[in-house]
């Protein structure tokens, strides 16, 4: 019979409680429920509503069952409905009378959205870690490549030339700010529900800051009605990890490129890569496939929980059960999107020949040369459209710029000199970059040297 | 060693295998997989292309193998990566060399399309199964329900009193629709990629008619790159889904509405209703909760895969690896919705005498009484004004409009007559709608035997 | 004063009037609105309802309303909330008392939704032939690029030769099933719920079945809360919007890459390519990009609209105001997407010479080779295993498989003999597909005749 | 011509240019497009690229531009693509030579994010107003309703007493919340991209400290490759709206549901309220239905610009335009429906006497029972089985708990003594709760204090 019978003569149906089961997924909160109510029980205890031995049955208990469960030897029962009255259901079954007043104070409600915090924290720190271990192989990645130069692209066109180690860092950066918004997510979420019990709170003298304090949240949420009807936190962690997904989604797409015959750049290792069933010759970076496929699933999970919030009236409502499901699906996709590019980023080898061979394709010094002409006091604009006049004379004679004459370009603009060959060539174009934040060698050096220092890595060590 | 491995010198990491493996869901797949291959192999062997005795080890293999997973016998591996190279690699360790022979002229490409269209074609005849065992059941609820006059609501305010059968023959037709659209993507996607290949079709003489018909497929697809790239069939089949979702929400939405204090219009069942834990006297009718908070998982896994094909450049790429999980999620969840609904609703009573009670409420006559002007000549938007006039009188007074006096409406226009009072009352009001598809109950009646006939029930049969 | 203001005894505040209006975009459907008050006018002359003079009051008034609109004359009041009240009003400005009996057995909640059938019915015939425009322009892109042959891709890794006819066919077959799914969602929502008033239909005498002539609808509806409340016809069209969409971004994201430096296999005329305000060399495919890009909004639009719909009861809730934005733009998105890519495709050239140039990388060929061994009676496995090893041996080599001697094929299998130079080589491999739908020449000039007949193309203008 | 024209030969298309072009919507961006010109120009001239008489002229010239764009003067171009080029050209048309010199060392990439960066920085200041707006309706209406005790719901079932003020302070928590969301998301978008150029920075000497100094920015942004390519700062931005929206769409829901006859808690003044175009009796709470409503569009929103990034590789890509009309939907939303849940809130009444009339239905002391029976010693799963069991006697006499007789309660468990009668009905109910952030008076005041203090409020003015 359900914990909660007294006033009903009826099971559910098969049907219903096959629909309605929630210990098929929620079990994986079995570690923070188990935590939750030793807190509860020892503060039940600290203010009297429930004896010193009692309260020690029941820690022993909880422990005993925390053992089975992690030996494989519990039995989750559906007939138990959820993970809450399976814990205490058994508790009962071992020691008695005294897990009946383990309820005391409390509802379902406020319990399963202290487990729910509580895991949710967890797993934050557990991605907040994912993401730094990216940080720190693509970090490597730019240390195992100084100085190669790589197109960089706009429109998918080349556009100027670029260190790879600058293009690398710029992922970097999207990895430090997807941490940020965790942390922000993780400071916010961690208020205690516990105690709100099944919306009013109660008129037992519970002591919501021991339990609090105990399960190591800020302080207890200010409002019981808030605690248990609103899932902003889960919102906000979802959004956070769609972020991140679209990072690494671009980050897919770009080294699926690079594996391409047509561009080249990088050859992954056989063992991050896959084969075909009919085409022997091939080799596909199928990791970085799915992680950009994967993406999708991670905002799709973000959309099932904002509607399966939206137009919910206060408070807890039974649909705001389905919010695990995706939780637990987003938080195991986007662990494993970030170990794998990760694992992809150490077994990849840069084709530096090849890539210096097809750099001169594509006009990267085409800017360059318009602010050799700026710096000789020709408006901007009219520099851009001399070198786009260049630019055609050389797609006609499918030359270089570099490869013009002087007085080819003077024909142009009588400002030409010598010096401009200074500024020509995909070197030449890159070493002249200084701003901060540019592709400049000094600069991007700078900036490594920085993300060295934050994700302490040792240098010595590839 | 992977099946592909010839090229290949290194294993792929721990990491990039359980992340790329698809066994853990695709398995769901064996039946249909199983059946794909039954039927290349008898197209290989009449083609030629191996011999009879070949065929018969493979097609007793595949029995074998059949009868294994369903016993429970089978061991999935993790390292033979899919559903496709388990079997493929079970048969070889049953049969041996006959088994090398049955990936002729086939790639894993087509194959996994062929079997996911059997799959979904199947899927999509258990949905349409569904959908009609819940028309039935409201149809049945609406012949138990005769007569019974429900408020009819716009904004949740009330508007005009309708049949309550009017009201469930609503959904019944959204169900019809959504019936429909399965049967026309059904139609769409019954077309055989099997001989498709990798992508560009084989040199070997193989004949895609015999296993298009042998696999009731309408015709083999006409262009192998289409037949190994497209999901459409999928989007469409989710869209379908997910439309039937919204519509399922509604109806959970009402329902809960109407078992809640406030309404008062139904009383579920113990069967299908459960308690709570803190709260003794609850009784909460939460498979319609569910039901309408499930939508938003349906809604989730369409955009799961619309986001997952955007942008993807011809032809198979893995991420489409990811289309299986959220259809297979789509499918199970709208199944246990209509399944619910349908349980739910054989076990709702209709509180007939509170409803009627509270009927009173609201001015639901007004439009009658417009009507009762518009008849005399009145125009509707003078009409509309002086029953406005008439509603504020009742609620200054307090009173409904059936209690006016004659006086007091002349004094709001002179053509009322003492036949106004045949058009007050709500029994009166809906007495008097006659258009087709009205709530009149004679139009009602039409409907519903509509219905009883379309849905073959057997009336007698509560 | 609005036009329901009766029982009101104070206007709305501005704030709520700004908040509710829908005015600035709802005039998109005057032309529909007229069309259907029209039919309604005659329908309630022929039932003796109005007057015949009132009838051809309101038809020339509604003639000279629709004269103004397209003038640009009409000034539209927001006080006036909607299209349909600013319409109602502006008549009885024009005719007077006539005006006020138009809105008879018709409330806002039936008329929006005739008018937002008829205004879907027309859309969708607009993208039916922006789709059809989009079929001609691949399949003369297809008749002007005979012969040449592409490297087919599977995971961006190039996998076998193909005829770039046989890709592009590929993009019409897609289309076709899009015009497929439009044309159900068409037969679908043609039934006209005009007569179900606000939701329980009526008692005055009107002739459902005369306007639904009238507007060509197939029928009227027939369940008058269904006809006001659900929207699964716009659900149904949006989804149907947004699987085209995605095979538009990947339209999008291949031509974007052919047109890069690296792939390089199409130039796009100035005159659909943009430049950069910065790099005076850049000729980027911005259409294509824009493309991919809008997809997301297509699909944005039906997240919308199926969030909104989500958990309404019935019948009508002022929530579905909202239904007409998104299907505004994701119909404009869509048509502009489909002529843009049209317009795309006919104007871009395939650097013929450079793809010939390029195709012996990837050993396109392999698969070719695995089936002769399996002509030569090597079961398809062991094929597949000499021929990945033969890829190894040419990637060791730097060189292409037909590069390899006889006896360095005999060292991997004795089978090998001369007649294996006729399956090596781009030409050679594509001339030997011969399955029905694969890229063998004579496949492909089939369907290619087939699309030239159902689309109606002229094959003498280019 | 188009000012990136110089290598072009032929112009776009009219569909391209149609298809292509910004200006439409984001000459909104005009103010912050013209604010990071001035500092762009000051900078340049600070660094002696640029005279000081060069930068008078473009600084004058700006300014006369702002002023004819606001007095409505100022002609836009499609033909001039976007606000940028617009704003330059028109610079050129009024200045001359020097406006040549205003794109020295910027891209239109640059200068678009930091437009974009300023916009959505001032936005979310303007939302985070609203959200206060907002906050202090509640508190004020929570504040002009005190003592007011309401049924607590969860699945929408009576559950226990609340104050009023508990339940509007619900609303209050999850503002704050959003409001803390948005100050962490301006903090981390407020960084300047001025400067990163095409994608790669400038080898021109400018000074990116003082330009974001100038326009309020913490400090330029360190990649510029990063600068120009992530969209990570509106994707959370929409994810901060999008979590709002869902908590309004929740206020939407219940304020509806408290305007239905059924629960009739409140009654909307007709300055919120609208009526129906055919039933004189309606009077419908339409703004707090679109405001559920319109959280549809915000997720919508989100899903568009998620979708969009999916996928891209770095760095600019021209999908990005459409990033702008998603956001700028977003924002104009959002403010809407926080505008009119505070002028909502502001104009209604609640129905003390009849919430008070209907209180006693639904046993909502059963839980106060419960905790009465746990102060004797009961176990409280023991206690919630009498107490189910008291309900239970309760339902099948149709009375109330308080209204069993010592007897029949002793008859369930004979603990019970006369001072039960203290434990129940509605108002001893709610005097019992006493744990932190429930619902009990005394901690109700103090959170009330609490947000008066924090919001500002002065409460002597309602």
């Amino acid at each position: 019979a359900k914990l909660w019978g007294g006033r009903f003569e009826e099971s559910v149906t098969a049907v219903v409680e096959k629909f309605t089961e929630s210990i098929s997924y929620d079990k994986a909160l079995y570690k923070h429920d188990i935590r939750g109510s030793k807190a509860h029980a020892s503060m039940l205890a600290k203010q009297g509503m429930i004896s010193t031995s009692d309260r020690d049955s029941i820690l022993e208990g909880l422990d005993e069952i925390e053992r089975k469960i992690e030996a494989g030897e519990f039995v989750w029962r559906t007939d138990r409905e959820d993970v809450h009255m399976n814990i205490e259901a058994a508790l009962t079954d071992i020691i008695g009378e005294p897990a009946k007043k383990l309820h005391t104070a409390r509802s379902r409600n406020d319990q399963v959205l202290t487990d729910f915090r509580l895991w949710c924290r967890d797993a934050i720190d557990t991605i907040a870690e994912s993401i730094k271990r990216l940080q720190i192989s693509l970090v490597k990645l730019a240390l195992n490549n100084k100085d190669l130069i790589v197109p960089g692209y706009t429109h998918l066109q080349r556009a100027q030339p670029v260190l790879l180690q600058h293009l690398l860092l710029a992922y970097v950066e999207q990895l430090e700010r997807d941490a940020g918004r965790l942390l922000d997510c993780r400071v916010r979420l961690n208020f205690c529900p516990l105690g709100a019990c099944a919306l009013a709170g109660t008129g037992l003298p519970i002591d919501r800051f021991m339990t609090a304090e105990i399960l190591e949240f800020t302080a207890p949420m200010r409002n019981s009605i808030d605690a248990v009807s609103d899932r902003d936190f889960v919102l906000e962690f979802l959004s956070a990890n769609s972020i991140t997904a679209v990072h690494l989604s671009r980050l897919g797409e770009e080294w699926v490129l690079w594996a391409s015959e047509e561009f080249g750049f990088i050859t992954p290792s056989d063992s991050v890569s896959t084969g075909s069933s009919i085409m022997p010759q091939k080799k596909n970076p199928d990791p970085m496939e799915l992680v950009r496929g994967k993406s999708a699933r991670v905002i799709g999970d973000l959309v099932t929980l904002l509607t399966l919030c939206k137009g919910l009236p206060l408070a807890y409502n039974r649909d705001l059960q389905e919010d695990k499901e995706p939780t637990f699906d987003s938080v195991k996709t986007i662990v494993g999107m970030l170990e794998v590019s990760a694992e992809f980023a150490q077994n990849i080898t840069f084709n530096q020949e090849r890539i210096q061979k097809a750099l001169p394709a594509g006009h990267l010094d085409a800017t360059t040369l318009a602010d050799y002409l700026v710096k000789k006091q020709i408006p901007f604009r009219t520099s851009h459209d001399i070198v786009g006049r260049a630019v055609a004379l050389c797609v006609s004679k499918n030359c270089q710029l570099k490869d013009l004459s002087l007085d080819e370009m003077r024909s142009l603009n009588p400002v030409f000199d010598e010096d401009v060959y200074d500024y020509l060539g995909v070197e030449n174009a890159v070493k002249k970059f200084s701003s901060y934040g540019s592709t400049g060698s000094a600069c991007v050096a700078s900036q490594l040297d920085c993300w060295v220092t934050t994700l302490g890595i040792d240098k010595s060590k590839p």
